[in-house]
């Protein structure tokens, strides 16, 4: 790159403030963060980070901390990298537009440390011209009010959703240029040259394991004790291999074992499932959604997968009403609709 | 009947007490009931019944109350009826197993106030000659703690679930004798010649829009609001119908729309919901284990009532381990099968 790179990076919970430790780290761009809930604080105080890659840092600030998306775009400041590592609910926010006001068309490359699947497609539609990154991203890190806690380290796999309008060439020398301001001698952070395959490869287990705790309100452990391994994840891991093949990615013949024992000998609690105990609402269409839409492209049938799904959508329903963001009248409307 | 009957009833909660009161007040029979939880208390100072059906009624006692089946057993008392009002359960207690010692082989008519279907089968298993009686019963009705609150009226739908070692004659017979010492000025009983279309009927409800309301949490009008209505209820319902018909019972062509409306205007919540809510086991097995049972030997598919029942048997194990039944290991065991 010919000029220190300008990044935003949008979403520092557990993930987000991890990978703009590990970019200041480096310093190797101009680093600012969008702060919205813990602004006051971090703007003051900072961050105390306890981490398994860093160790124990107090008061880290970046530069430039802003309180919203709006804030960072009025500084005249064109940024090379928007990196967005929200939750992706576009059910309720759609990132694409809560990101538009600090992404030139043309020119800002979007890095998305986020949860889900074929996450590209609504950028594509809104920036044609633009590349669109993906980080798959395991770290196990909290954000609890300013107080930082990573407790595995930063394993990034790192590459572009590919963008038809632009040459390959282009969207891979966008991902290493973002590789060369984020990896340090800390974290590991590897270049993907098939960024669907590791998509697909991951919803083996969310749109599995992690729907099927989410909606039993179980563990993995306990979903295995209870003999929802081989009634319902496994055969939705099966449309979701079947998927993956007809989108022309064969994923290797183990996948179903080691997804399962990726989780030996931890009652493990996966995203959904803390999301539902919690009351927030789920990466659903992120998850689940868009493999579903794509099943549906190419005449998949996935039965187990879309009764997940469907039961899924009543649940985070409830999720958003308990939120507020769904009112319902207090006394039921009567239809006079005639079902069959 | 040539001498007066000896009836036991066994479970007393909101609906077993309002049936065991109809009887009473009848007093066509020698009445017994079986009061596990509340023994001492209505042993000292009786029931008291506010209700839609006898008006206000301080301190009720049936002339013979025990603390338990065995006790009830152990009077020299042959019961011509033992009328089972108690949650059905055959994953945690067996019904057969619990009145087993009330019961006299040949004897004894069985009258099951309870939900589920197929039920007679274990007792035709263990009691060949045994008539057993079914009453789908409508009653809002609670019990808390000895005082019985009933809000609607108690309307009996009574047969019986057809014994194939006994004439069906005499399986009539005994339905009327039990309607005889139950049916009186103030409560609705009614023979139905059959069953199993009644229980049918129910079941295009119970297997359907309560277990969809007991997996996502919410009543019915907000599985309406949700869309899960055409989404799950619906196809859901399309299967209950069409096992109905390989059983040789034609359900009416609306009772999909019946059935939905029938809920009109209220936030409902199924027992189901009610149950999970509580923390309390559900009559999985009963409502949907013996309709997939009857299903499968009659060839027919049920991918959606199959989905709605593995799942629910992993949320029955949690509200087993909640209640103390299941009992897991502190650290998860790592096995080493091979998932595929």
């Amino acid at each position: 790159m010919s000029h220190v790179p300008n990044v935003l990076i949008i979403g520092t919970g557990g993930v987000g403030s991890i990978v703009a430790y590990g970019i200041d780290y480096l310093n190797k761009s101009n680093l600012a963060i969008v702060v919205r809930r813990d602004y006051e604080k971090v703007k003051s105080q900072g961050y105390d980070v306890e981490s398994v890659d860093y160790g124990t840092v107090k008061g880290w600030k970046p530069s430039k901390i802003f309180p919203s998306v709006e804030a960072a775009s009025k500084g005249g400041v064109v940024f090379d990298f928007v990196v967005i590592a929200t939750k992706n609910l576009p059910d309720i926010v759609k990132v694409e537009e809560l990101a538009d006001s600090v992404i030139t068309p043309g020119k800002t490359v979007v890095v998305l440390v986020q949860n889900g699947f074929d996450l590209g497609r609504p950028f594509f539609a809104k920036y044609p011209e633009n590349v669109i990154l993906s980080s798959v991203t395991y770290i196990g890190s909290h954000n609890s009010q300013g107080a930082i806690h990573q407790t595995q380290s930063d394993k990034s796999f790192i590459g572009f959703f590919e963008n038809p309008h632009l040459p390959k060439r282009i969207q891979e020398k966008k991902a290493k240029d973002y590789i060369s301001i984020y990896k340090n001698d800390k974290n590991n952070c590897t270049y993907v040259p098939d960024t669907k395959t590791h998509r697909y490869r991951k919803l083996v287990y969310n749109a599995t394991m992690n729907t099927v705790c989410a909606i039993t309100g179980v563990d993995t452990g306990r979903v295995e004790f209870a003999g929802g391994l081989e009634t319902l994840c496994i055969p939705a891991m099966k449309e979701v291999i079947a998927v993956a093949k007809a989108d022309g990615v064969d994923l290797p013949a183990d996948v179903i074992n080691d997804t399962i024992h990726g989780d030996d000998g931890d009652w493990f609690e996966p995203s959904m499932l803390v999301d539902v105990k919690k009351g927030n609402p789920i990466e659903l269409e992120v998850i689940l959604g868009n493999l579903l839409l794509v099943a549906k492209e190419l005449h998949v049938e996935t039965p187990v997968l879309t009764m997940l799904y469907n039961l899924l959508k009543v649940i985070q329903f409830r999720l958003k009403e308990q939120q507020g963001t769904v009112v319902l009248p207090k006394d039921r409307p009567i239809y006079d609709k005639i079902y069959s």
